[in-house]
Parts: C-alpha cells; sequence; structure tokens
C-alpha cells in the first residue's frame, strides 16, 4: 500500500477519535503541541538549515528563501499562535436549531468536525503548525503536502507534534505529512476521495488552479485577489485618497490588496491629479485608459489585461467610467471575487454597490486591506475563500467543521 | 462561440439581474410559469409523445419510459409544485448578523445567490421545472442538461418557461437548456468554471460518479444511500421491527431505503426469527452472516460486497455484532453517510449512536425514510447532500444560496 493510503486509513481512523474529543482534550493536546515547539527549537532549526541550504544550492531566489527561512522568533511566534488558538471558543457539538416537526420527530442540526482535512501548501513551515492548530482545535485530522523546499523543516515540526500528542495520550495520527513530494503524489492526493473530506491549496494562484482542475476531492478555493476600489462621484477625496494608498501601499504583495481603481468622470479632473502624485510619491507605477491619461500625463497606458491582473505589488491599474452602472459592469467582469470597496457619501449609490458587486467582501468607505480572519473578529484564519459553495471570504474555525442532522423519535415511521 | 459559452455568458448576465430582484417579482415570474404548463399542457404533451416513441424505437427499459412519460396528471402536479414553491419565504437578503468591530466597521454577512447553477439530471422532465423553480425563487440563474432520452419535452418545457417569464418582463436568460446532448457537451459543461458557480448532479450512482471524477466547478454530490438500521440490545422488538419494514420496503428505490440490518447478539435471538418472518412476508430477499443463519436457516449467505451495496431493492443483508462498538465501525465502515439509525432504551447507547455515526442523518427509533426535504419542514428539496461541504443531508432553498460579507465604514484605513 502507498504511503497516500496507509496515512489516508490512519487519519481516517484518528478522525473518529478527534470528533469525539471534548474542548478541554483538544486544548491540552494544543497546549502540549506549543511547548513542544519551544522545547525543540534546535532541532526544527537545524532542519531548516539543510532546507535552506538546498535551496541556495538549487538557485532559488532570495522571497522563497526568506519565506523558508525560521528563526528563534519565528518558532516562538508558531507557539503563540497556538496559544490563541487554544483561547478561542471551540465550535464543534452546537446544536444550531431543533424543531419538532408535526409527527412528534425532533430534528436537529449539529456542528460536526469535516472528518479529514487535505492541505497541499508551499514553501512556508509555519503553515504546517498553523493548519495542524486549527484543524486539531475543530476535532479534524489533517493531512499536510508542503513544498519539497521545507520537507526537512515539515518533517522535524510534524514529528515533534506527534510527539507531543503522543506525551498526553492523544492520537498522534491527528496530523500527517506526505514525505514523498512528487508532483505525481500530490495529484494522487488530490484525487483520495476516500480518506479525504475536503481539501484547502494554500499558496499563489499556479498551486490554486492545479488543485481545482485536478482534484476530485471537494475544493475550497482561496486566494487571488483582483480587487478593486470605486471612487464614486460624490467621493470624500481625502478620504479616498487616503484608502487607496492604504489599499496599494500597506501590504501591496497580499490577495486583499487594491490592484485597480475605477473612477466617476465628474470627480476625475479633481481626484486624479492628487490621486496619482500620491500614488507615486509611494513608488507606485500607474497605469490607465486614455480619459485617465488626459488628465495625468504621465500616467502609461493600460492594456485591456491590466485589468484583469494581480499585480501584487506596487503598481495599479485607473478606468474612468461614465456612471455607477459602468462602474460595477467592469468590477464584476474583471474581479476574482474577493474584496471591492466603493468610497462615497451618496446613500443609493452606496447601496446599489453593496447588492450589485458579486464578491466575497464588500466595503463601503474601507480599504479592502481588511478582508482577513483577525480583522473580522474570528481570532484565526486558515484562507480566505473566493468561491461561493461552504465558506466565502475569511474562513475561521466555523468554517472548518459541518453540520449533520439529528433526529429523536419514538417509533415514527413514513406514511 | 459554442453553445455552451453564448448559454454561460447569458446565464451569468442573467443572475446579476436575478439576484437584484424583489421576491414579489420573482413569485409574478414563478406563478406565469405555474400558468403557462397548464395552459400548453397539449404542447407539452405532444413533444413528450416524441420522446417516448424514440424510447421504444430504442428499447429503452420500461422504468425509464415510465419516468420519461408525462401526463395531464403529471403537468398538472408539476404546476402545483410551483404554486408550492412561490408560497416559501425568500432567503434572499437576510443579514445573519451584523457586528461592529472596535475600530468601528460595522461588518455583516448576507444572504445572496450563488449566481448560476448548473443541474445535470437524467430522464425525468418533472426535474426541468423543479429546478428551474427552486433556482428561481433564489435569485439563480440555472442551466440545465437534462438526458437524451427527454430532449423534445425538456425544449418545450423551456420554451415555455422562457415565454412565460418574458410575459411578466424577466429575464429568460434566467433558465437555459444545452439543446447538444452528446457526453463531450456533458463533460466540457462540469469545467465551465468561467460561468458556473455550483454543479448538481441529480440521477443514479454513475452519473453522479461521473460528475465528480469529471469537475474543475463545484459539485453538491447528492444521492447514495446505503442506510443501516442498528437494532440495539435494549431495542423495543416491535417498534424495531415496524421500523425496519417501513424503512426497507414503504419505497425500496429511493436514497433513504434501509439496506442493511445490524443486530446486537443479545437480542439476535428473539429479533431475528420475528424480523426476517415479516421481511419475507413483505418479500425481502434477505442475505446475513453466519452468525444470522445460525438463528434463521432460510437466510442466504452474504458476501463481503453484500454490506457495502445500495441494492434500491427488496433485498435486504444482516449482520449480527457483539457490541455497539462493533455495530458504529461497521457503520461507519460501509455507510455512504447518508441517513442512519438507532433503535435502542438505552440513553448511553443512543447518544453515543448520534455521536459517532457519520452520516447526513442520525435517527433514534425512527425510520431513516424520513430524510427528505419535505419531511424535514423545508417545504422543497433541491437533492440531498451527501458530501459535507455547504450542504449536508436534503437541501431546500437556503442550500441554494450562499453569503457576502458587506462591511460600513467611515475612512477606516488598516494600521
Amino acid at each position: 500500500m502507498n504511503e497516500l493510503n496507509i496515512k489516508g486509513i490512519e487519519a481516517k481512523k484518528a478522525s473518529y477519535l478527534l470528533s469525539q474529543l471534548s474542548s478541554i482534550d483538544k486544548n491540552k493536546g494544543l497546549k502540549a503541541v506549543a511547548n513542544a515547539l519551544l522545547i525543540n527549537k534546535d532541532l526544527i532549526l537545524e532542519a531548516n538549515k539543510i532546507d535552506i541550504m538546498n535551496a541556495e544550492k538549487n538557485g532559488i531566489k532570495g522571497s522563497l528563501i526568506d519565506r523558508l527561512t525560521l528563526n528563534s522568533e519565528r518558532i516562538k511566534s508558531m507557539s503563540e499562535g497556538i496559544e490563541k488558538i487554544i483561547q478561542l471558543d471551540d465550535p464543534i457539538g452546537e446544536v444550531l436549531s431543533m424543531k419538532k416537526r408535526p409527527n412528534g420527530l425532533e430534528i436537529g442540526q449539529k456542528v460536526v468536525p469535516l472528518g479529514v482535512i487535505g492541505i497541499i501548501y508551499e514553501a512556508r513551515p509555519n503553515v504546517t503548525v498553523d493548519a495542524f492548530a486549527l484543524c486539531f482545535k475543530t476535532g479534524n485530522a489533517v493531512i499536510l503536502r508542503g513544498g519539497k523546499e521545507a520537507i526537512n523543516s515539515n518533517l522535524k515540526i510534524v514529528e515533534i507534534i506527534k510527539e507531543a500528542l503522543e506525551s498526553v495520550d492523544l492520537p498522534s495520527n491527528a496530523v500527517s505529512l506526505i514525505e514523498d513530494t512528487s508532483r505525481e503524489t500530490a495529484i494522487n492526493m488530490m484525487k483520495l476521495n476516500q480518506y479525504l473530506d475536503v481539501l484547502i491549496p494554500r499558496g499563489g494562484a499556479g498551486l490554486i488552479q492545479a488543485v481545482v482542475n485536478n482534484s476530485t476531492v471537494p475544493v475550497i478555493e482561496t486566494g487571488v485577489g483582483n480587487c478593486h476600489i470605486y471612487v464614486d462621484k460624490e467621493a470624500n477625496i481625502n478620504m479616498a485618497k487616503d484608502i487607496v494608498i492604504n489599499a496599494k501601499t500597506q501590504r501591496p504583495g497580499v490577495c486583499n490588496a487594491c490592484e485597480s481603481l475605477v473612477i466617476h468622470e465628474d470627480i476625475a479632473n479633481d481626484f486624479l491629479p492628487i490621486m496619482c502624485d500620491e500614488l507615486s510619491k509611494n513608488n507606485v507605477d500607474i497605469v490607465g485608459d486614455t480619459r485617465t491619461r488626459d488628465i495625468v500625463k504621465y500616467v502609461n497606458e493600460a492594456s485591456e489585461e491590466d485589468y484583469g491582473l494581480e499585480y501584487l505589488d506596487y503598481k495599479i491599474s485607473i478606468k474612468v467610467v461614465n456612471n455607477i452602472d459602468e462602474a460595477i459592469a467592469h468590477i464584476n467582469k474583471y474581479n476574482t471575487k474577493h474584496s471591492e470597496a466603493i468610497i462615497t457619501e451618496n446613500y443609493s449609490n452606496a447601496k446599489r454597490f453593496m447588492n450589485e458587486i458579486d464578491a466575497a467582501a464588500v466595503y463601503v468607505n474601507a480599504s479592502t486591506r481588511f478582508t482577513d480572519g483577525y480583522e473580522f473578529g474570528f481570532g484565526a484564519e486558515i484562507g480566505i475563500s473566493t468561491q461561493k459553495l461552504h465558506a466565502r471570504g475569511p474562513m475561521g474555525l466555523k468554517e472548518l467543521t459541518t453540520t449533520k442532522y439529528i433526529i429523536y423519535g419514538n417509533g415514527q415511521i413514513r406514511k
């Protein structure tokens, strides 16, 4: 039997045990892991050093090596992340509703774990800890498949987690790591319907697309954000400027950063010169349509393609529109259903934008950067779903659960 | 451009209009369709007659022809089905929660349509009306791909629906039917991620498996039910007998019918002879393990395979177990996560069974036949989900919706 099947069977078995654990026991396990990471810090750093050496040897680029690199501070922060998850409420076991039917059956809907969750991710070893902790807190077993660059770090971290769970008599098969990091095994994992209840990819657009295209296991698609800010004709110009600068430059490499501006023609003459100057001061490269370039001469020409791009960089596209209808149509055409904002003082336009834009999060007069589990008050985040099934927007603990119907009878049969 | 892309674009466009309709307008559209079906009854029957003639010519078997066949009564019942959907509450637009964050942002979660729903189904033309009505009520556009056997009936029905919607100035692209019923086009529809937000297969195990294996569009898996009844040692024998007979024989061809009995050894001697006699009287073919056959001689031998089968027929398998642990393990191994029941008067065993069985619906002392949107009080049903993402168990109107986060600010930027 191959690695996937062995680990699938073990995880499925563990998931039944995990689903029955009390919150106290789950928190005891998490606490043991949080401590073990600190105690075994040097072992993790040693394994991580091998990964870094290999990466350098293979000529891997600096930003990836940065994501791969662990140090005392980062390990401490991984451990603290677990402590925070311990503090959160356990969603499992809540009965969301219970109603009595005319025939006397009492039918309720109860929150239960998903079962076995597969996570496919790239080079960040902190995801190993984070994904385990979120799944464990919600009574799920997790099968991890990290990037090959981080294999030594991940192996060591998973070994430490397993030992910590065993030390407090909890099932160590709550977590497992696929050691074979070949692409073929990843593809096979995407078809492991017998054991996996859901698959969550965490990484760049390429990884997510590969999972969506190949998986027969139900997937929660996360990530890609081509986010717009629409500056309406009745916008407060200062507020619009501050929000755009924040959404574009506070952290340009993340999915909730703003990639494109849409400007009402009535405010374009007043707003665009101020906005473009501020963007330029912040080293943002600007491309725009003809109407933008008529107003601000130094803006470069935007291609049709530009409006569909998630730059993840100091670059922004601008389009001037005749009215809010055109703004809404443009955004619904080019966006990736992530986060969209309108800046306006007009009630009806705010209402229309909120209603008609098709996205996970729609804002009036605030930065798109707030689309985040922590900022939404969930206390945790496993990713940001850009699909519509199951979860949409930031996913916290609740999104790692499902429900089952529980029905109490006293002999009812169907007529 | 091919049919799928043309209809995909039209449906996506219509979905934006539908998402903004009031409940009054949606009910007006449904009412127009309900009337039009009655008025145009003869046209539908004429088209249906061609399908039936073709089916007979192609030697298609009787049960399939029965499902395909329409008559005045069935068309009336389709129309009445729409009237019932009109009476149901519209779930769209409800804000499930709205909280104020420390920074003043007010964050709410609002119920919205899924967008464009694809339905792939087999030879029953009533699904055409039913699926349209449920999707329309929830503000979704629907693209239908029915079986080739029903193509003439479906074409006529969809034409009538479209005309009825147009007659009350509502978007007729709310519904479309894929006219090319080739397998190739079905497979391409399963990969129409650009336009389809979700795909729901309705039909037999083969169709569902084909959709799960080929679809890159998120799927809601419906259907297959290998349902068990566990008769615990402290069961009321009469209640157990009545429930088993109901669950097995009231309608054996449906997914919530019982396919397998699991019996505690302490009750087997008293219960099995009575139960097997009653099953035999009801023409149910019985297969069982050695322990069952030691007690009831005329029971045939069950193969390992039998325990995994959804017979959908007058046949049942029986297994005797040592204790509830073995019962739970057996059911979790062989079930299809649909509906499972325990018959017991013992509190702790009932509690364990409810907690530890992994299924969409778990019963104490009632027939598995109640797993159904109407019996659960939803007033409608689009199918029974056996997956864990998004919807689990019977799906009503609520399960055809998603949410979006709505965020009201006054200039907030992220620190």
